[in-house]
């Protein structure tokens, strides 16, 4: 396999050479101690203040509004662990008794989201509320006010910006905008704790514009994997303390202005600099080329279809212009339109696509592997049937794939299928008997 | 600057080239995600278990018994944050109620303890005893009784095995044992909640023989960038869960057997897995190295002394044979015998010595980094006296340094101490009256 049949970059993008090189370089020239005097202490925290801008200019915020963490769950379960002692300690100072702290989050949340509040929730530390999809598959951000009039002490609302599985771009603006004006005409004079807005932007980075400026949050999770950079993360966080409260998750010698200590991982603070930089610079060519490859997609899995009275394929998301799901990735389902003239439907339904995929050398997702065991919430949201469930696919491609790779993904495909319903060597008997032409 | 000038290994080794390459291997190949069937994915799973093994294999313990951290402060923080969560559930299960946990942490920890702890008894979360430093260096391990038997409800005792700014190596040993026993008698039969040993080994590995087994802990940290390895952490838990109570600091996709969730920073771990195997192989040659460094600098340090009736090099530390200190590391002060013979005594105690040899192109530490502002714990403990104090330094070696590289250090110090001391433009005129050698 190599990377012309790869087709899973929504689970993983590769590190570009160049990328590979500024951490190769770093890991030689920058191992000092970054609070050292010797010129491997003083380059490393140079790296690091470069790291800080670059992901700033990306985001379009100010350095001081960045704490690198070791990856996108560490940011987010950072945020959700500092609004809960923002409260307690709202609690403290304001001497307001009583209830837990209210959390409103999304249904279709990263695990490191759901997880942590779910245990947070369990320990009776919290209360939850799920914000739900609609059947277009973004969340019902608008929702979020029938959350805030029920309960009276809600501290944050944390609504991914792209998701995972389907590429669907939430209205993360609308619901900053909401929040802000519900903040002005209800939480201000003393009259309660501001809530706070999180967006977990792991997926949407490289595939979308994101100006923190523009989108009114108060943080922002990254991840460096996703957007072909090493693995660490970067949490961004509008005035850290000057206005937006925030609490450490690590505590130690005081790196990153005190908000996460820890030594700094700067060879890979190094590579997600230059990952910025390109993915800044980038952007425009990177979402064109994204955007050519799906749509000859979207069209050629129709035309190729070699059974069109058998089958139809139904992409799950909105893919009628304007930028309602980043143009990388496309989720798909075979539709069954008639079984009776599947002979191996029962083994159709039982297949791993995915792993039969990969038997042919082919590597796409089967689904987000975020959910192992349990149904995707999103695609359920969506109206996907059950049978659709098990025979879909998350079909994405990433700056090295090519027309030629889409392509021959198709045939790949339909091939695959092909063989699976219609398997001559055990219909070969039954086939000659009902006269399919297979 | 090259590194034959550097003398602060004790803050951070070199990456050595094989591990660098290493690293830049696995960025190359091993980018997928784990959970993935893409060769980048697979490659990227046997390169954790490959790490994994490396880990234990030095450590002498399973690889199920280690999780990896983005670094030895988060390895710190999950235990303190884990075993508070451990008390809270064991009050709710047993019905045990009233006070709060209370924690027993040596006053020499390094901040990511020092600090977390306290943050947490400033929450009033906990209760902390602080195990004092004898005059020798050593933490009072054995006084821990004193607090087992003040306190009924002690739930972790933490002592670092060897310190960052002495190298001086604490019997972790001595008092696991003791806590063993403690246990049997006082905790068997639900009579209470177990209490369990931490040592933080970030400055231990590789500088001298850790096994798990041996000192009989339930918890131990280590860092990669102490022990010429990458930035990246690991943690050992005696048989977690099975044995040893464990809850997540990160919660998510249930990355590290549920204990750490983020995505693996698989290169890093690639680069640990070499260093490690080769900590393990050259610990005998890498012993022999310093411990002759080190002696040598011991010997010309004080045959060097160019005014033996007015200085004297006080070495912080026991120096008598033995394992009691870590060979690579020696924590000097310079001792005024006559400040009358000093005409520039006032200028030499308000010099930063470090800085003035940084300015001179040599890198040494000053003093752990860890402490700013404050006074170091440890050496006010060893007598070190104030003015002692300010002229401090903690010299350490590398597998790079040769004896040359310490000759031409002690001859660069002496010629420093020298030129403040005796500076010649500035005496001269009261030189030439006092009739002074210089």
């Amino acid at each position: 396999m190599d990377s012309s049949c790869y087709f899973d970059f929504q689970a993983a993008t590769p590190v570009p050479t160049d990328v590979v090189n500024a951490i190769y370089l770093s890991l030689k020239e920058d191992w000092g101690d970054t609070s050292s005097k010797s010129k491997y202490g003083v380059k490393a925290k140079e790296t690091i203040d470069r790291g800080r801008k670059s992901v700033s200019k990306l985001l379009n915020c100010t350095p001081e509004d960045i704490v690198f963490t070791s990856c996108a769950s560490e940011g987010n379960n950072t945020v959700f662990n500092s609004v809960l002692k923002y409260w307690n300690n709202y609690t403290k100072t304001t001497g307001v008794k009583g209830e837990n702290p209210h959390f409103v989050i999304s249904e279709i949340e990263h695990p490191s989201v759901i997880e942590t509040v779910l245990k947070m929730e369990n320990e009776k530390l919290i209360t939850v509320s799920f914000l739900s999809v609609q059947q277009s598959g973004v969340v019902d951000v608008l929702s979020v006010e029938d959350h805030l009039n029920m309960y009276k002490n809600t501290v944050i609302v944390s609504v991914m910006l792209a998701n995972n599985e389907t590429g669907m771009i939430n209205d993360v603006k609308s619901l900053a905008t909401l929040i802000k004006r519900f903040n002005l005409n209800n939480r201000t004079n003393k009259k309660g704790c501001p809530i706070l807005v999180h967006t977990d932007a792991a997926q949407a980075i490289g595939k979308m514009h994101v100006d923190v400026q523009s989108i009114g949050v108060d943080f922002l999770t990254i991840s460096g994997k996703k957007m072909y950079g090493p693995s660490i993360g970067a949490l961004y966080i509008k005035s850290p303390i000057k206005i937006t409260p925030i609490y450490p998750l690590i505590y130690g010698a005081g790196q990153e202005a005190g908000l996460r200590s820890g030594a700094e991982n700067v060879p890979m603070i190094a590579g997600l600099s230059l990952a910025c930089d390109m993915a800044m610079q980038g952007i425009y060519r990177d979402l064109d080329h994204y955007d050519t490859l799906t749509k000859h997609f979207l069209h050629i899995m129709e035309t190729k279809n070699p059974h069109k009275d058998v089958f139809e394929i139904q992409f799950n998301g909105e893919f009628t212009g304007g930028q309602k799901v980043t143009p990388n990735v496309v989720n798909f389902s075979l539709k069954l339109l008639d079984k009776m003239q599947i002979p191996m439907v029962d083994e159709l339904l039982a297949t791993d696509l995915a792993q039969k995929l990969s038997e042919r050398g082919i590597c796409i997702g089967k689904r987000s592997a975020c959910y192992p065991g349990r149904p995707s919430p999103i695609l359920s949201a969506m109206g996907v049937t059950r049978d659709c469930l098990k025979l879909t696919l998350r079909f994405s491609v990433g700056r090295e794939t090519c027309i030629g790779d889409v392509e021959r993904f198709v045939d790949a495909y339909w091939d695959m299928i092909n063989d699976i319903c219609f398997n001559t060597k055990q219909i070969s008997y039954i086939g000659r008997i009902f006269g399919w032409n297979v």
